[in-house]
């Protein structure tokens, strides 16, 4: 077979990541062992999370090491196989990292059925994505018919369906995106009921008018003044589920300011990771699948074209220019 | 009967509070109706949350009135009666708020047995500063013996409270405090691991090298810069129990800058008020009644002599001024 192309992280980033940070490389492809399998992968996940593992600070992962091929979810097929639970034209979901090709022994890696769902959607809603959103919606927040959702980064992989889920319980689904379309998508396609453009300008007031009942629960993605916009908003007893802060991914302080409302409010807040709950999957995958088969949970995928790009879109990911889950097609 | 004195908010604070917010009264001793009874208070607690009900601004709690007695726990003795439950001579423990003497219906109002525990303990380590330590510590930090605990206003009624029963389960207690006198009763009259000096200049090394092992449980009643300090040490899956922030009472922000901690370690934090927890109360004050009876809770009172000492007690309580549970003795 011909040599393939991989991305390794050649530096640290200092405060945003740049092109520079990642470096392009050009691999023979290995011969198999006995219960090992090729994979070729079609599609590259970008998510927020990974410019956490690109800094050598303490975290709750390992750092992603330099010069090796870059952390990341992929969606492909088999194209050679020497595993006995694996053959060649399988679709299969697992970790292989910023590469076009991978060797796998087989762990992590998942057969996954494209005949109802489109293979990219198991790197986005039938995926971690949409299991984040499920499990900080059904484990953590648990609100009730009728109760107020708000979720952070309401047009993105996990917060769009964070907020279609939530419609499908009764809640009022509130989101916080940037700028007017992405606001629009957020009402009009995926069915929220308001979503508060946090670059208008009003940010405090837009979300006051939008949840006039208050806030019983906030899904937060960003931290920051969106955070602090929402916990103004909470009812007592009000629970957040934190599931990520992209405004301090690079290291910076992100202050929060209504820190008395969790107090005053008597909330509850959990900082989680959803690869800790692997437990959850089997059942969470299952409702998620069988939604995006049925067309009741949409998404949008912000595809870019070829493995060379992944690292302008991944920065792109981090100041919001994606639209929808980002993705990088590779073949 | 000859005429009491009562304090009234006179007017609400802005920022601190001054002697100038109450007004002392005399008020002449009211006559019983049936299922009435006088208690003359003994003893009145101050507290931080009254600061919070001062104001006006919306809080989990009715703001105090202007031109009434404030409100506060008391503790005292029936010395008339027309109530079928109370007699002459019963020693009480109530709400009867800033003042000699207070007529009730027995609302709110609850017989103490004084053979075995002092009267003014009932406002303290076997009341609601008690319990307040109590809850925290066991229904929500939850911790294993040889995890650490990190209490902040460790001298005071409810951190020593937390500390000590946190010990009696074998968990490592670590108090931060202000000043080197204050530091050395909490270690060494109290019996904790650790105390920090908040004032010392060295809070986030100290409290690093006070708990080598990682904080498991943060129980926080002042926040700002030593709720930080804390949460920058905390270990994975630590939990909070925020019971307060002294550092914010005037109302001021207080940001919060660990807030990655808060994800990174996948926090549970919680803000609670022991008055909405009275399931908990019987068997929490049970046992709080035997370790004061047993001398294996032990507690410290700063006690500021009749009611006109009051306001400036309080004042002082609210910068850390008094040494263990603040109490105005009535008589």
């Amino acid at each position: 077979m011909t040599p393939y192309q991989r991305l390794v992280l050649a530096s640290r980033p200092r405060g945003e990541p740049t092109a520079d940070n990642f470096r392009l490389e050009t691999v023979e492809v290995p011969a198999l062992q006995d219960g090992q399998l090729l994979v070729r992968n079609h599609y590259l996940s970008l998510d927020p999370y990974m410019r956490g593992r690109m800094s050598e600070s303490k975290s709750y992962a390992a750092s992603q090491a330099l010069d090796e091929t870059m952390i990341g979810g992929t969606a492909g097929e088999v194209v050679a196989s020497r595993h006995p639970d694996f053959a060649v034209g399988d679709a299969v979901v697992g970790n292989g990292g910023w590469t076009e090709m991978t060797l796998s022994d087989g762990t992590g890696l998942r057969k996954v059925d494209t005949s109802r769902i489109p293979l990219s959607a198991y790197l986005g809603a039938v995926g971690m994505p949409g299991m984040t959103a499920w499990y900080g919606l059904n484990r953590i927040l648990e609100l009730k018919a009728g109760q107020t959702l708000c979720v952070s980064a309401a047009s993105g992989a996990v917060g769009s369906a964070v907020g279609q889920l939530a419609k499908l319980q009764g809640v009022r689904a509130v989101g916080i995106a940037g700028g007017p379309e992405k606001c629009a998508y957020v009402v009009d396609e995926l069915g929220f009921d308001a979503c508060v453009d946090y670059k208008a300008g009003n940010l405090f007031a837009d979300l006051k008018a939008a949840a006039p009942d208050g806030i019983d629960g906030i899904f937060e993605n960003v931290a920051g003044e969106v955070f602090d916009a929402a916990l103004a908003q909470t009812n007592a007893f009000a629970r957040v589920a934190l599931c990520g802060m992209i405004a301090g991914y690079n290291g910076e302080d992100i202050p929060l300011r209504s820190v008395r409302a969790l107090l005053k409010n008597r909330i509850t807040l959990r900082g989680f990771i959803v690869t800790e709950h692997l437990d959850c999957w089997p059942q969470g995958l299952a409702e998620l699948g069988t939604l995006v088969a049925d067309s009741k949970l949409k998404y949008r995928e912000s595809v870019a074209e070829g493995l060379p790009a992944a690292p302008e879109a991944f920065i792109g990911l981090l100041k919001g220019r994606n639209f929808g889950k980002q993705l990088v097609k590779l073949i």
